[in-house]
């Protein structure tokens, strides 16, 4: 049984997008159970919490004696123990590699940028400055995809863990519409938010958090 | 024979930075001999590097038919290939997993901003707003590796694939003095880059630059 650990509540603007998703899509996705280990989220701070996880962050998966963090490092380790993730597939494994570095390295650190930029900061002045530059990075990653995923189901083959990597940065950019300006890639977003597995991870998140909210 | 693609020249300000570096000082540790394929730097727009690299970016690596990118998941490709590189042992892949996303997605997305911010923009007037916050993350990602590398070598154990991420990321601080203010990480990455795998790789890649700079 793996163990899911996820904070028992976070801020309202974090509900549907809190990394634990990648990890719930992926055992989803390999029909793997899980049980969750919430944690207060401050207790990320605490020193006990900080000798699991360095920086303060979650997911954390424990697989018995093993005790993971990176949803990227989580994925590739889950990989090892379904087909569902082509991760156990030796032709195809380099290229999913290669896939989950870009969303996690390429794309994401500028979708954070400018996602941060907006959520947080959008009245201040370096932020009315900064924005285009910003706006623009994020567009050419967006091209980019969109490219690439012209006449392609999925980033390496079949449905993998570089999907679930790079879905689950797309849906920050959300609140734009930047993505919807790109078809083959509103197209692979669409797909990929369909599963069955998704829909069970996204609701499994909501189902968490939202009774906190409403009652808030 | 491996094929290590990357620029025939780049700006000043990146010689002894581009990534290459990571997959050089990866096939030295392994003792993987390789040769170069140079393009130019205006080349990574055109259409026929973008079918294989559809971000116009290097390291790309070729090994026989296959052919990769991001440099993350090439140091996971040759980790296959050698001991060197810790990614072939049960027991310590995992981990090394972990802090090889953890330098890639969780360090390097901050350290990147503040030395753009610092090398592009820092004269303006939106620079000088923002530079304090980027700074503050900055030096608690520092801090946070600080304190896991007390007692610590190396981030996983022994040497690995995750220590020539953590180290070639850490690097790009040269410019300040913050890296300097934390013993246990000032003395892990002195350590690091005392390797005679890293002082070849560098010296290697200096070599192929240093030249066009002199003559410029």
């Amino acid at each position: 049984m793996y163990t899911l650990t996820t904070y028992r509540s976070v801020p309202s603007f974090a509900i549907g997008f809190v990394r634990d998703l990648r990890v719930r899509w992926a055992l989803e996705e390999a029909g793997l159970p899980y049980q969750l280990r919430l944690i207060e989220f401050d207790e990320r701070h605490s020193p006990a919490y900080r000798q699991q996880q360095p920086f303060g962050q979650v997911p954390m998966l424990q697989d018995g004696d093993l005790s993971l963090f990176e949803s990227g490092a989580i994925l590739l380790h889950l990989g090892e123990k379904t087909p569902a993730l082509l991760l156990d597939a030796p032709a195809a494994r380099a290229h999913v590699h290669t896939w989950m570095f870009a969303a996690l390295n390429t794309v994401e650190p500028h979708v954070l940028n400018l996602v941060s930029l907006l959520a947080f900061s959008s009245g201040e002045a370096w932020a009315k400055e900064r924005r285009p530059a910003l706006e623009e990075t994020v567009l050419q990653r967006l091209r980019d995809l969109d490219a690439w995923l012209e006449g392609r189901e999925y980033l390496a083959g079949g449905f993998s863990a570089a999907d679930i990597l790079m879905v689950t940065v797309l849906r920050l950019l959300g609140a734009t519409d930047h993505v919807a300006r790109f078809p083959h890639l509103k197209a692979y977003l669409d797909r990929c938010t369909a599963r069955a597995a998704f829909k069970k991870a996204l609701a499994d998140q909501l189902a968490l958090y939202a009774p906190k909210v409403a009652n808030a």
